[in-house]
């Protein structure tokens, strides 16, 4: 009997098994019907990302893990070029620190995972481990929710002169905030990010640098990014922070005037939302879409064969194809893999955004020539195997630009000026981003916040495309507005 | 009154910051003097890390963590040709998870940061903030202080046949287990590692996997190192770990047999203690000692200048070797900070221990020569800028070498036989690696650690330099030995 009950759950799991592995291959939800559930399936489907036994905390899966390791090493390039030096501050903070930067506290500190104990033992009642009631910490410490208090307490002791200026600090770590409603890598408890954190002699050079970082960003990806859903997504931040921390911190430095003054502060960081925001602007409805640029697999090639010696042969023409490719500095995957069919790879791929797939198979060989894919407007053809690399090597940048153009016009066509608060609230509907006057005051944004949702993204400094920067009246007060200002709803 | 004792406060933060500067280039303890004062000293003096404003926890400072990244580099392009992915796993694990492995809870997991509440109030009675009694968490949760557990738990998801295997996954990651005494990179209540997992579908390519890995190590570093002091360092371990966590949480697969089987796991590991044994093998009693392969600065390049005219001229030669370097991928960097002068910026690349040291001034400029300084033998020169290029990159390779030989002949040198438990604890008071009979039995193992604290390092399967591996008889108990074994102190 328990030897039937056995086989039972065995033949149960096997059937859910196999209904894993053919859900994997059903179609996406379009994003027409649902794109909210379109993108939470294709997180998981695509083997990005999924919950973890931790509430509200996600593992990220190695093919997603790989796409931050490509984002991590552009964008960590980039920093160094501007001088930026990765160093590590603890993980937790005393709850104290949180105490002195009052401001500080009511933007996130209070909805934190707090560590009140340092050890555990055995349930005296033998039922696993519990808490050791005698092991209270004296004063809590918080796992950071961002690393300012803990770091500007360090650079109370790394700065005492214009000498030690300026300090150009990132850091690549966790961080915990204990978010209620999460979806994965737009918003979860604990995330991934780089936090940069820099000090310096004179307010210029501070907002200098912060404006330097944005650029950096900028460069990077559009980081007020518009999502297919006409939603904005903010990515990435660069504040100039003033003399708050220093402040807070006591951090003072002998000018060399020999006076002391307070050090400036900027603050900088992108996270593993720009995951969701890379997902949202490229991807269809048959999967994910990769610029090439950050594709941690950029070109795949697929041998077709049923026996050892037909690969061989394939393999053959595919490897220096593939070598070549990589002396280049291309990433290229000769899946040779028997576990699985050539149909099964194919939809793997394209779920998973490889720019382009290369397939041989016996009568290619024959006849010289290879089959190309590419995932961004899904063509294929069948070509000749001479000048390959080279194609390969022109077709990659032409489909990053493709991409980067196709998310530019699609967020020039859903960018309209609107007249009126009435209309505002009509258009709004309709998602994108809406160019409208406003009085420039935080009142006029809180009220439209309120009212509609929206948010301000960007205040233009010059034109945008199509859209001429003049003054106005604001559509809520009628009071003087000097230039549309972007709206929009978003994550 | 008050601008007064300000002024005084200000007085004594000058004498301080003064002091502080000074002291950076005071000499360092002899390692002859105190080893262990040495030590600490150099990775405070280097710059390397320091401690933080939280009991155990470190800060790894920019030249530290620069030294932490070209181990990571290295190490991680190992193992991807290996064909490991990473990924990354949640940083809190519930509490119940611990209780699944009961040796695992014997282990480690008992000395831990518990999290008990997710969030921060004001203090009713305005005293900075407090923790909320009311956010208290159903299940306390465990900061990782390694993650077999949570991995394992979520392997159970990934694995249904034999076509899932082998998983071969890896995180670089921070974990945290509570020590009690602390020393910078050697213990420390929260470090910096890579934990590497991977599940197998035979036993026999698991116990193959953990081989190769810790040929990985073996490979990159001696990972049981011998210090100076003569005391062992392990900075790196590989694992067969059986069935274990596949049992606990019920991780099995489909064979290609169609028959339900548990996966076979090893895990892998090696943290920022590697930097503590970094430190300890090479450097002198000057600093930090670096082989080039692990430097973050391999060459410096220091102009000697008053006027900026000067550096200009002194810059058309030095930045084309510069360039030269960079595109032979050497790590260069021209030091043309006016805000030192070039005798601080000596002391100071001996100390955080830069391999090469170039300098050039007027006379060198009229002459087509250029100091050059290696750091590991401590000579110094004056040659022909011809060849110079050429000249850099043979003697990187030639350093790398010599750090290589002396740190094996050191070990070769301190390692010994014995021949009675009375030779061995006396011969145990000068250090070194001991090769002595033991009967293979754990209670003498056991005894042996008590008695004397030496532990056993490494049981030989081949001969040592200079040692026949041969049978004899146990130095303790008198039974018959299979061959020597090497026992040392350790850290």
């Amino acid at each position: 009997m328990q030897n039937f009950s056995y086989l039972c759950a065995r033949f149960l799991k096997t059937i859910q098994s196999k209904r894993q592995y053919m859900a994997n291959f059903q179609k996406l939800t379009p994003r027409s019907e649902d794109y909210s559930k379109w993108y939470n399936e294709l997180v998981v489907k695509a083997d990005l990302a999924e919950q973890s036994a931790v509430r509200g905390c996600m593992v990220i899966k190695p093919y997603g893990y790989a796409i931050w390791e490509t984002i991590q090493a552009e964008l960590d390039r980039r920093f160094k070029e501007k001088g930026v030096k990765n160093a590590y501050f603890p993980l937790l903070i005393p709850k104290s620190f949180l105490s002195r930067e009052a401001e500080h506290v009511e933007g996130f500190a209070k909805e934190c995972a707090v560590v009140t104990h340092h050890r555990l033992m055995n349930d005296p009642n033998g039922r696993g481990v519990v808490v050791d009631p005698q092991a209270k910490l004296e004063e809590e410490l918080i796992i950071r929710p961002t690393s300012e208090t803990i770091i500007w307490s360090t650079y109370k002791n790394w700065i005492s002169s214009y000498r030690d200026l300026p300090i150009l600090c990132n850091q690549w770590c966790n961080v915990m905030r204990w978010e209620m409603r999460t979806r994965l890598f737009l918003r979860t408890a604990e995330f991934l990010w780089q936090e940069g954190h820099t000090a310096h002699a004179t307010k210029e050079e501070a907002e200098d640098y912060a404006r330097q970082m944005l650029d950096v960003y900028a460069d990077f990806a559009c980081i007020e990014a518009m999502m297919q859903d006409g939603k904005a997504l903010q990515a990435g931040t660069s504040h100039f922070l003033g003399q708050n921390f220093a402040k807070s911190f006591d951090v003072q430095f002998l000018s060399k005037e020999n006076k002391y003054e307070y050090v400036w502060a900027t603050s900088w960081g992108v996270s593993t939302r720009l995951m969701g925001a890379l997902i949202m602007t490229h991807s269809d409805d048959n999967g994910l879409v990769l610029p090439p640029h950050l594709a941690p697999i950029q070109v795949v090639i697929v041998p077709i064969f049923k026996k050892e010696d037909d690969l061989n042969k394939l393999l053959v023409k595919l490897n220096p194809i593939a070598d070549q490719l990589k002396a280049l500095g291309i990433r290229v995957k000769v899946d040779t893999d028997e576990k699985y069919t050539p149909g099964y790879k194919f939809a793997d791929y394209e779920l998973k955004g490889v720019p382009i797939r290369l397939a041989m198979g016996g009568r290619d060989l024959e006849n010289n020539t290879i089959e190309i894919a590419r995932r961004d407007i899904q063509t294929k053809e069948t070509i000749s195997i001479d000048g390959i690399v080279e194609k390969i090597q022109s077709l990659l940048e032409d489909i990053q630009r493709n991409l980067l153009q196709k998310a530019l016009d699609f967020r020039i066509a859903n960018t309209r000026e609107v007249n009126s608060y009435d209309e505002f609230k009509e258009e709004l509907k309709k998602g994108g981003f809406l160019l409208a006057h406003w009085d420039g005051t935080a009142e006029t944004e809180q009220r439209i916040k309120d009212e509609t949702k929206a948010t301000i993204r960007c205040i233009p400094l010059a034109d945008l495309p199509g859209h001429k920067n003049e003054p106005g009246v604001c559509m809520v007060t009628g009071k003087p507005s000097a230039g549309r200002v972007v709206f929009a709803l978003n994550y």
